[in-house]
Formats: C-alpha cells, structure tokens, sequence
C-alpha cells in the first residue's frame, strides 16, 4: 500500500484541506500512477457540499486525472511504467452485463464505481479521487494519453470533454447540421470545439452579450443573445441539435422551439428541481428532449484520440492545490474561462 | 357548389346542432365525395370547446372521414366515381417546402390546411369538416381505403390510427422490444394493435385494473397497475419505448424512469398545463422524451395499406348524428370502447 497525500473535504461545510490516506497495493491489472493535473468539475463542488445527497466523508474529489505510470501489475498489458495515463469519472463497473459489454460501463446495469465518493470494491470503503498524488486504477478503466498534447489541458477531456463529445457523436453531429450550445462553462466550452471540429454550423446561445467573443474564439459561427425577443424570434425551428450544458433552472422550452423537425436537444447539465415542458413544444416537430451522461470507457479512448489527431485541448487555469476553495468560490460566480486544473506538483 | 348539411358548433358552449354550408364547386385536381362515416376524435371536443384557444364559429368539426366519390376533377388520377376514400386531419399544405416535399405535411414550413377550423385557401373562409354529407379535397390529401375493412371502424385509423401508427414506425419498433402503452382511449387501443402487430412485446400501463381484460384482448401481452408500488419498482428500466397517448396532467417522471437505456417515450397526447422533467431521468440512461404528431400523407397511406393487410381496424361505437352531444359527454368521461363513429346516413 502507498501512504498517499491529498485535499480532501471533511464535511459539507469546510474547507478542503490536506488529507493522507492509503491506495491499495498494486494488483494484477492494476496501473499506479502519478498525478500531474487534475481538473475541477463543478460536479466536485455539489458533492464536496452534499448538493446531490449521499456525500461520504472524508471525500478526495476529481476525475479528470492525468499522469504518469510508476508500476503496473503482473497481467497488464496497455501499459507501461512512465507512459501517460488518464482516468475519468470511472473506476470500475459489473464488466459483464450488457451495457458493460456495449461499452456503456456509465450504464452499468449493477452500478459502475465513481472515481471517488463511490463504494469501492477492492478496500470496502469509499473510492478517492484525483486531488491525490497518486492512483491506482484497474487497467480497464485507464485510458491512454498522447504524449504531444499540453497535459494540463488535456485533464478536462476526461469529464468536460467525453461528455460533449458523447451526445454529439451519439447523435451524429456533423456537416450539414445547425448546432446551437447553451451556456458558456467546462463544457459549453468543449461542446462548440467539437462541435465544429464535426463540421456543424455553430452558435453560442447566452444570456450575456460578454460571451460574444470568446464563443467565436473558440469556434462559434454564430452568437445569439436569447434574452433579445427579435433574436428568438429569427431562432424559432433553426436548429438540428441543442446541447444544453447549463445545470441552473432555466426554461426549456424556449429552446425546444428552436428546434427543427426531428431536432434533439440534448441535457448535458441536470437542474437540481423539475423543469417544466410543454409537449405541445415536443409534438409540432417530431423534436426530442434527451439526456446523456459522460460516455463509456471505449469511447472516452476514442475521444482522447481524436483529441490528439486534431489538437483539441480544453482552456484552463492552472492553480495551485492551496488555491482549491478559492476556485471552488470563482466557479460558482462563473468566474473561470473554462477550467480550473489543479497543478498536482503543488501538494 | 354544393349544399351540404351538417352539425355545427355556433359557439363555445352551445351544444352541435345541424347547419347548412356550400362545398366548393369540384375543381381539376379535386375529389368530390359522400361522407359515409366520420369519428369522433377528443380534439374535436377542445376546438368545439375553445379549450386550445383560435376557434372560428360555425364549426363542423370531424377528421376521420371515410366515403364514397361522387365525382372527381379532369386532372384527377386515383380516384374514379365510386371508390372509397378517406380524408384525414390535412386538407391541404404548401407542398413546396422541405417537409412537405418529404412528405411530412403535418410540419408544412408555411402552415398545413386542418381539415376544420383552419383557414381555407379556396373559399377565403374558414374549413369544416367532416360531421357533414359531403367534402371537396384536392386528390393529394385524399387516401385510398380499401373494400374489405368495415368501413365505421376503418374511420378513426385516419386520425387515431396514423397519430400511433407513425411513431412507433419512425422509431422503428419491432421484434425484440419492449413497449409500454399509457392510457387506454382512441389512441391508446391503436397503439396497443400497431405494437403487437409490429411483433413488439406489448405492456399497458393504467391506474385501473379494469382496463387490463381490454388491453390484452386488444393484443397487450402485460398489464401493470402503475398505482401500486410494487409493480411500479419492477418496471423500472424495463421498456425500450413508451407510447404516451394521455392528454390530461400526469407525471412523466414515473414513466420515463420505466424506459431502459437509450428508450424513448413519445407524446401523441398534450396536456394543456406543462409537465414537469426532472433532467436526472432522461440522464440515467440517455433517455429521450419526444413528441409525434398525426402522419404525412404518404405514411397514412402506407398505414391504411397495411392496417388492409393485416385485417387491422379500431374498435368503434356507432352513433347516429344526433347523439353527437351526448357522446362528447360520454366521452369525458372515457364511457367509450374506444372511438365513436358517426353514421352520417343519420344526418
């Protein structure tokens, strides 16, 4: 076993703050890892807070996880000591029932594990995540990271990334299509990057005229403001497909009117309460409400590749891990353009 | 020009009482014919009532239309005096834009032409429908019916059958999958023969335990009370598709946390109030809520075809004109197995 260094959260309440703990010893189809960079998901912040309901504590959060490996076991076989390694929002899963089979370890049929505040099969206690200094992850669940990509950005692709770049694939986003992204964060951000990387005809819908320009930046063709009626107006049955990366409560049919025939909006963020929806908004139009969460291990490799092909990299902030609770505060006032990743060599 | 009597509503609250209209003289493209059956769909009842809001008065509702041709126009090509024919919620569309062009003139860009209650490009008034003699259709809005069904329960397949028919095709249900049917109506019995038929494994979902005889004698394979808890827990995940057909507020929660991974739920009944989603349900699973509406002309041909193959017809109660009043009365209160059919000889 490894005595491993972390920030962990104590309770809903307080600050993170260092925290020592141990990884299991490395198994046969085991990889160790050292950390480099992990990435802060606002989904680190609901559940360091209880925001979702059943936070265990001491929690270690963070899965957008990049490093180095510094061991494997006797039976691996992707992996090698000092190749990258990547590991998501999963570390484990049943393996054999069929969604496990398809790929869809998210689906797990028995429940997969979270990279942290999960129930973790091999020590009987809770699974701690990536604000550690190192890991140890069965080989299934670790992906392979290209060694020319700038590392701190590629962290963000584990969460932020593989959930945009699922539904867009799912959905077959590509040339032809008209695309519109709703909210501007981790992943509105890497939705419009991929988004166009497809082919698709782009536009950033906000509520904030300040977005304008980094939306283009990032590689928006178009930029509505939705709070402008003669803009909505022009926007009514426009588009192929919505992705919808916002998880405070807004109103969706607004956008489910955007839709044209056989148009699918897809939820990337969950509001914490209902939203409601008229099915008359539904019904003119064939149009879809859907829903996706992350993606499945082969296709967060598949995603990481095309990555690595094509030069897509998350925009982050690089901070130092002392500096998490004050990055916790700015990403709640939506103050981060578009990632904080955490700089592990700080710890 | 053709007298044509029929029912009308001359108001909001007023009950239907007989009135007498022209029908347009036959033009080169139109098909003239004598109204032999005509159902009585729960629309008919909302626009009647004002309830969607944009009625016109008079109105003679009726979408469900089956007769005989009494005389066609110069250019007309499938029909001849004589033959059957049936009209359904369309009597006409811009027929140049995309969707009509793919034949879903149910989304026409430039506004299709209701059968009643919409504006009429040839008389400059306003359309009526079919609790009347007679009807004039341009021939593209007309559908071939065939000889060997009865003809009173061939009727609602125009409206009823083509609004379940249509998803369940465009979502390609067959063998292999599971599909659950909600509510147990005009449409809901539709939905429950076109699934079985389709070799789906066939479940109706209702809060009565009297409707279970009915469904399975109508082909549903399972019943579920979704009142008791206990059935509720074990349906979880279960469906690959939900046929939602319920137009009063019901939650869709409990239904779309039925729906396995990748299911879809589909609306054919809209509620007048907003239902409220929770974003988690369609998450969990990469679930879709969508929404159909009715059928393009070429699909409801194909549906009238097949429904003349496979010896499919709905389960109708023959009224006379004169009880219309009291069928919508009826009607509210679901005391109908499953659609009334007006005998129009009666008027």
């Amino acid at each position: 076993m490894t005595i491993t260094k972390s920030y962990a959260a104590q309770n809903a309440t307080d600050d993170l703050a260092p925290f020592t703990f141990e990884r299991r010893a490395v198994g046969p189809h085991d990889v160790k890892f050292q950390i480099l960079y992990c990435g802060v998901c606002h989904s680190d912040l609901h559940q360091v807070r209880n925001e979702w309901g059943g936070s265990v504590y001491p929690m270690v959060p963070g899965h957008e996880i990049v490093g180095r490996v510094l061991e494997v076991g006797s039976h691996v076989e992707k992996f090698k000591t000092g190749d990258l390694a990547g590991v998501g929002c999963l570390v484990d899963s049943c393996r054999e029932c069929d969604n496990c089979k398809k790929g869809l370890e998210q689906f797990c049929r028995n429940g997969s594990t979270g990279t942290y505040n999960s129930k973790d099969k091999h020590t009987g206690g809770v699974t701690y995540g990536g604000y550690s200094s190192e890991i140890v992850v069965d080989e299934s669940f670790v992906l392979k990271v290209a060694e020319t990509l700038p590392l701190e950005a590629v962290a963000p692709l584990l969460c932020a990334g593989i959930t945009t770049y699922s539904p867009l694939r799912h959905w077959k986003v590509g040339k032809g299509h008209k695309v519109a992204v709703v909210g501007l964060g981790g992943l509105g951000h890497m939705a419009i990057k991929f988004a166009a990387s497809f082919g698709a005809e782009v536009t950033m819908l906000s509520t904030s005229p300040s977005k304008e320009l980094d939306a283009k930046h990032l590689g928006a063709h178009h930029f509505a403001l939705t709070k402008d009626p003669e803009q909505l107006k022009s926007l009514m049955g426009k588009f192929d497909f919505i992705i919808d990366t916002v998880s405070a409560q807004h109103n969706y049919n607004d956008y489910l009117q955007m839709l044209n025939t056989d148009g699918v909006m897809v939820c990337v963020g969950a509001p914490p309460t209902p939203s409601e929806i008229m099915a008359f908004s539904l019904i003119g139009g064939r149009r879809s409400l859907a829903g996706s969460l992350i993606g499945g291990l082969p296709e967060t490799q598949e995603m990481l590749d095309y990555c690595a092909e094509h030069n897509i990299v998350s925009d982050v902030e690089v901070i130092k891990m002392s500096q998490i609770n004050e990055a916790y505060e700015r990403m709640l006032k939506g103050d981060v353009r578009y990632r904080f990743v955490i700089d592990m060599a700080t710890l």
